[in-house]
C-alpha cells in the first residue's frame, strides 16, 4: 500500500543525487500524505543506488511509528516528523550539500544577494543558534527539530522553504519531497554564489523593492512566470 | 515559417546548456532577423531537454507582439527588446552562470586582468547602477534593457558584448544567438579567474596595449587569428 | 595466492580512483592479512587503468621483503609498513587529493567545524610537524612512517583514521582497504568545507557534546546509524 | 611525411582536452623532430574535435617557414620556435587553463609548498615581467618567445619546465609534446593548491632538502620512483 507516496518518496531521494547534492548515505527525502497522516522515508544508511519505492519506510506522522515491518527509517526521521507537523508542507528534505553546509558550519545566515535568491527564497535564510548540551545529549533528532520551529517563529516557512542548522546542514522542504529537493538544489546555488560575493567585498543585500519583485514574479496569485 | 531562424535560436539555447551555462530553466537566448524584424525566444519556464525549434517564440520587434500563437515568451522578452532595438546585434542570452552572478552581486565590473578578457572583451566589462525603487515597481524586465543601454552610453557595443545587470546576472549578445552564447561563456571564464586574480592580491588590469594587441589580433580589418 | 587480499587490495585502490581522488600514478592503497602478517600494495608508478588483482605487490609485513617475484611496490611502502606495525588497522592508503593536501600545505590542523567531520573524525585531525633534514636525507619514506606514529602518541587511531603528513598530503586507514579509502574521501569533503568555513569567518570547532553525539552514534556499543 | 611527428603532436594535442585544461580552441601543443629541424603544431583557431594528426602543421625550425602548404599555424607559433631554438626539449605546449592564468594575471611566482609540486618542477615557477609597449606592438609572439628565454637565464629548464607568461597564461615543455602536456596538466593541480595554501595563510615554501628529495627521487640518475 501507499504505492504513489513511496514513489514520491523515492523520486524525492533520486532527485537530491541528480542534482549532486548527495555523498556516500548522506541525506534523505521525505513525502508526506496529509490526509492518511503518513510519511514515507529514506531507509537509514542505505546507497542511493540502492534505493527503490519499496524500502521507503512508511511512518504514522502523529505516533512516529512504523506502519509495516521493514528497513529502519533515516536517523534524521524525528527532525522530519517534528517539521511535518508543525509546517505546511508536502516534503522534507535534509542534505550535506557543500555550501549550504558551509555557512552552516560557519553559522552564518544567507543573505539575498541576488535575484536568483530571491526568486526562490524571501529574505534572507535563517541559521539556528547552536544546539546546547542538554538538547544533544537529550532527543537530539527531535529536538533538532524543535529548534528550528523556535528559528521559524513569527516568519512564514511557506516562503522561507529552507534552514540552516548551525554546524550540521540544510534542511529544505515545500508542497511536494520533488519541490523540497528542488529548494535544496537552489539552496545549494544560492550558497555558493553567496560565499563568493562576500569573499569579494560586498556583505549588502539586494533591496526589499527587488526580493518582493523577483519573489512575487514567481509565487502567489499575481505570478507570471512560465506556462 | 522562421524555420531557419528558429533553428538558430533553438540552437543558441543549447549552447548554454552544452556550455554548462544554466541550472534549471534559467536564462534564455533569442535570435534577430534584422529583415524581417523578428525574434525567436525561448518560452518561459520550459526545461533546456524540452526545448525545440518548434516551441521557439516568434516576436515581432517593433511592437513586441507575439506573431503566431503558442507558448508564452521568457518573461526577459522586453529586455531582449530593448537591446535589439538598441544594440547592433543578431542575438541576445541572459543567464544566472555561477561567476558573471558572483561579480553582478558584488556589484563590481570585471577588470581586463589577462588576455583571455582582451581576446573578446575590449575593456573592463561595465555592471549596471542599482535600479530604483520606480524601475523595479514598474516595467521591471524593459526597464532593465533601458538601465543597459543607460550604462552603455558612450560605449561602442560591439566590441563590449556584455554587462552584468546589478544584483541580477549577464546578458550578452553578439552576431548571431550562438555568438552571444560563446560570449556568455568566455564571460564566466573570464569571471571566475577574475575573482581569484582579486583573491590572490592583484587589481591592477592589463597595459592599454596589451588589451589593442590581443583584442585587434581577433577582431576588425587587421584579425590574423583563425583560418 | 592470497588472491583475496590482492582482490581487497586492488578494490581499495579502485575506490580511490572512483571517488576521484587521484591525479595520474599519485596515491596508493593497501590491505593487510593480519593473521599471515602480508600487506598486499600498489606497484610504483603503474597507471590506475592498468591496475588489476594480480599486479598488487606482496610483502611481509614484518621483514618488509617481497614475497614474490613481480613489480615493484609503491615507493610508499616503508611509510605503509610502520603504519601497519604501529596501528591497528587493516588498510591504509594515501593520496595527493586537492584538498586535503591543500591543508598539509598550509600547514594546519583540521578543526571539526560540524556533524559531516564529526561522524567520521573523532575531534581535531591532525598534521604533522615539519620534518628534519636528517629525516629527509635518511629513510625518507621510513621516517614519514615514524613522524604518524609519533604525531599519534597518546590520540587513538581508531576514532581518528587520518593525518596531514606537512608539506605533502594525507595518509588514512581502517578497518580495511576500502574503509581506508573511504576515509580518505570523506577527510577531502571536509577539508574543502572547513577551508571556506575559515574563509568565511569561523575558526571555532563544534561543542564537545556534539562531537561526542555524532561521533558515537556512528561508532561504538550504542551506535544507532544504518541497518 | 612526417607521419609520426604529426601522429605525437596530434595526440599531445588531445592530451591538452583529455585534462581538461582547454576551453574552446584556446591553447596548442607542438612535437619537435630535431634530426630533422621540424615541428608539428597545432593550426590556428581549429576546433580541438576537428584536429586529426593529418591537419597538424609542418614548420621548419631554423627558417620558420611552413614546409607544406596545408592550415595555418597556430597564431603562438612565433614563440614556440623561439622556445624549440633554445630550450632542450622534444615538444611544447602552451594553454589559458584557470588556475595557472590566475597565477599569470595575479603576476605571481608558484612557490613550491609541497612535495606534488617537487616532484616534477624544481623550484618555484618563475613569473615573466610584464612586456613592454614595444615588444606587444613589435613581433608579439615572437618576443613572448624572447622573454621567456630572459626569464630563464641563469636557470635550467630541463629542471623547471614552465613558465607563467605575466597577464597571459601557461607555457610549459618536456622531452616530446605528451610530455609537455602532462606538465601543463601537474602545473594546474599545483597552482590550484597553491592558491588555497596562500589563501589558508601559509605563503612559506618547502624546505631545500624537501625539495631536493622529492625532485630527485623522480628525476636523474639516483630516481627509484616507478618501474
Amino acid at each position: 500500500m501507499f504505492e504513489e507516496l513511496r514513489e514520491k518518496a523515492y523520486l524525492a531521494n533520486m532527485r537530491l543525487t541528480k542534482e549532486n547534492l548527495i555523498k556516500f548515505t548522506w541525506g534523505n527525502a521525505s513525502e508526506i500524505d496529509r490526509e492518511k497522516g503518513v510519511m514515507a522515508i529514506k531507509p537509514s544508511g542505505v546507497a542511493y543506488e540502492s534505493l527503490s519505492p519499496e524500502n521507503m519506510v512508511l511512518i504514522d506522522i502523529e505516533t512516529g511509528k512504523q506502519i509495516e515491518k521493514g528497513l529502519r527509517p533515516s536517523s534524521d526521521l524525528p527532525t522530519h516528523l517534528v517539521l511535518a507537523r508543525n509546517f505546511n508542507c508536502g516534503g522534507i528534505v535534509h542534505t550535506h550539500s557543500r555550501w549550504a553546509t558551509i555557512f552552516a558550519q560557519a553559522g552564518k545566515t544567507v543573505k539575498a544577494y541576488g535575484t536568483t535568491h530571491a526568486d526562490v527564497f524571501y529574505g534572507e535564510i535563517p541559521c539556528t543558534r547552536a544546539m546546547t548540551k542538554e538538547e544533544i545529549e537529550g532527543e537530539y533528532e527531535y529536538n533538532t527539530g524543535l529548534l528550528i520551529v523556535e528559528t521559524f517563529k513569527g516568519m512564514d516557512e511557506t516562503t522561507m522553504p529552507a534552514v540552516l542548522v548551525r554546524s550540521h546542514g540544510p534542511f529544505t522542504w515545500g508542497e511536494s519531497g520533488d519541490k523540497a529537493a528542488m529548494n535544496a538544489a537552489v539552496l545549494e546555488e544560492v550558497c555558493m554564489m553567496a560565499a563568493f560575493t562576500e569573499l569579494l567585498g560586498n556583505t549588502k543585500p539586494v533591496s526589499r523593492e527587488l526580493l518582493d519583485k523577483h519573489f512575487l514574479r514567481k509565487h502567489g496569485k499575481n505570478a507570471y512566470y512560465g506556462q
